[in-house]
C-alpha cells in the first residue's frame, strides 16, 4: 500500500561533539522516503531549488520513490545549520535557510491519490492541512510537529490534531503542548481531540504507544555503542511505522490490529537506531530487510521475559 | 533465604513541587528492609539516635525484619532535607544532618552470617567494605552508591565495585564514573573491573541489565500516572531484584540463571513504581504480593509483542 509524504528537504550542515558534515541530505522528507522505501511505494510531496544536487534524485529514484510531487524551483534549497551537545540528545539549531521553502505550497499529483497511508511530517500545520484536504481518502494519516509549531501556531496544529489518527511527538513536546507535569496526563488530554494513537518517542528509551482505547504498549530501544548523528532518527522512526503498516492489511473497520501497530513502533524504534549510526541517510542507504529482521529479533531477545512468573508459596 | 541490608536509616524533610512532608521515615535501609520483606527474612545493618520513634520499630518487627543490628546510640537520627524539581527526576540537597550516623561502623551479628544475599546501600565505600569484610560466605553481593562518593572517594569505591557481583548505578552515574558519553561504553568499563551485572536504573524509563557474559536485558517501567515522591525509589528497586531472588535458587556453579535475573529487574522496577506513589514508605507499608503479581502481568501484556514476525514477501 503506497505512503504518502509531505515535508522538508533540505541541505543540512551539522556538527556534533566528535565531527561534523556539509551540505548533506537532510530535511524530514529525505529520511523518511528512504528509509519507508524498503517497504513500499513511497509519494513524495515537497520542494528543492535548482541547486539540489541530481545524485540524490537519481538514488530516489532507483528505489520505489515517486518524485512527480516534488516541486523543483529556481532558487535555493531549504538549509540547516546545527550543533548537538555533548549528551546527543539535544541541539541548537544555528541558522535556517528557507530559499524556495518560504513561498511552498504542497500539490498532491491524481495518481498519488492512492496512498491510503499518509505521513505529514515537521512542516507549518497550515501546509500540513493543505495535504490533508487534498487526501479526502487516506485511510491512516499520521503527523509529526516541533517545539516551533507548538509555540507559534498552537490553533491551526491544534486543528490538524484533530483532523488526524495518528500523532508522533517527543516526551518534552507534550509537556509543552499540555503543560501537564504527568505524560500519562498529557497524552491523556491530548487524545481526547479525537486522535486514535498518541506515539511518544523517548529516543535512547525507546517509544510509547497510547490508544483512545486504552491500549498502552512500551517498545524497547536497540542499544547503540555510539550514536554518530540522530538527526533524522524521528522521521526514520515514522517511516518504519508507516512501512510496516504498508505491508498489513487493516482490519474491516478499516483500523489496524493492536499486534500490528505494535509491531509497527518497534520497527520504528529500529529503523530510528539506523539512523543514528552515521550521518546523513549514511545509516540508511545500503540498509536491507535482512538487517531490519536481526534487529527485530535482537529487540525480542533483549526484552521479553517470563510472561508466567508465580511466586512458589 | 535471608537477605542482609547495611545503609542508612533517617528522618527526611521532603518537598515537591506539590507538597511536603517533615519528618518522614527515610533512608536507603528504611525503604529496602521494608520492600524485601515482602519477599524473605531481611536483616538489618544500621544506626539510628535515641530519637528515632518506636513506631517505625514495631512496625519492622511485625515483618520479617530482624533488627539485631541496628544500633541505637544516643544522639540524633541522621536527618535529610531534599526538595524535587518541577519533572520530579532531578531534586536538590538542601540539608544533610549525620547525627549518629557520623561515628557509625557496622556490626554484623554472627546469626547474619546465613544471609546469603547481600545488599550494600548508598553509604561511605569505607563502610560497605567493612560490611564486606564481616561477610566472606555472601553469595550475591549487590552495590550502590551516589555521585558523593563517585566524585570524592573515587579509590575506595573502585575497591568495593571490585569485590561485590553485581552494581547498581543510574545512567548519569555511569557517565559520572567512566566519563563515557555512551552508557554502553561506560558499563563496559565498568564490568571490566570484574563484575558480574551491572544493573543501570533509568527511573520513569525502567531498567537495563548488562552482564559480563554479554547479558543485555532492557526492562520496561510501570507507567506511572501520577508520581508523589520518587524518594527511595532506587532502594526499593534494590529490594525487588534481591527480593526476588532470595525465593529462587541459584544453580549449581552458584550464579542465578539468566532468567531469574531479568525476573529480578522486573521486580525492580515493580517495587520502585509502588514506593514512587506516596512519599516515605506510605506506598510499601499495605502492599502485598498480589499487588505486585498484577504489576507483573501489567508489565508484560505492555512490553511484549509478537517474537516471529518476518516480512510476508
Amino acid at each position: 500500500m503506497p505512503i504518502l509524504v509531505v515535508g522538508s528537504v533540505a541541505l543540512d550542515n551539522v556538527e556534533t561533539p566528535f565531527t561534523k558534515v556539509n551540505d548533506a541530505l537532510g530535511g524530514a522528507a529525505s529520511y523518511f522516503v528512504t528509509a519507508a522505501s524498503l517497504y513500499d511505494e513511497v509519494n513524495l510531496v515537497a520542494i528543492v531549488g535548482s541547486d539540489f544536487p541530481q545524485e540524490h534524485l537519481d538514488f530516489w529514484r532507483k528505489r520505489s520513490i515517486d518524485l512527480e510531487g516534488l516541486q523543483i524551483q529556481d532558487g535555493k534549497t531549504f538549509r540547516w545549520v546545527g550543533r548537538y551537545h555533548m549528551d546527543m540528545n539535544s541541539r541548537d539549531t544555528l541558522d535556517t535557510q528557507l530559499g524556495v521553502f518560504a513561498d511552498f505550497h504542497p500539490v498532491v499529483p491524481a495518481k498519488y491519490q492512492k496512498s491510503q497511508l499518509v505521513f505529514l511530517a515537521n512542516i507549518h500545520p497550515q501546509l500540513q492541512l493543505e495535504v490533508l484536504e487534498q487526501m479526502p481518502q487516506a485511510q491512516l494519516t499520521v503527523l509529526d510537529t516541533m517545539e516551533l509549531w507548538i509555540m507559534t501556531e498552537r490553533e491551526g496544529l491544534t486543528e490538524v490534531m484533530k483532523r488526524v489518527d495518528v500523532l508522533l511527538l517527543s516526551e518534552e513536546e507534550v509537556r509543552q503542548f499540555t503543560n501537564q507535569p504527568s505524560l500519562v496526563t498529557g497524552v491523556r488530554e491530548l487524545l481526547k481531540l479525537g486522535l486514535k494513537y498518541v506515539v511518544v518517542k523517548q529516543g535512547s528509551y525507546g517509544a510509547l504507544l497510547f490508544g483512545a482505547d486504552g491500549t498502552y504498549f512500551s517498545a524497547p530501544s536497540y542499544p547503540l555503542e555510539e550514536v554518530i548523528d540522530p538527526t533524522g532518527a524521528g522521521d526514520s522512526f515514522a517511516a518504519g511505522l508507516l512501512g510496516y503498516l504498508s505491508t498489513v492489511a487493516p482490519q474491516a473497520n478499516g483500523s489496524y490490529d493492536i499486534e500490528d501497530l505494535k509491531r509497527a513502533v518497534v520497527h520504528g524504534n529500529i529503523l530510528g537506531s539506523f539512523t543514528c549510526a552515521d550521518f546523513s541517510i549514511g545509516g540508511l542507504r545500503n540498509l536491507t530487510m535482512d538487517d531490519i529482521a536481526r534487529r527485530y529479533k535482537a529487540l525480542v531477545a533483549c526484552s521479553h521475559f517470563d510472561p508466567d512468573w508465580q511466586l512458589a508459596r
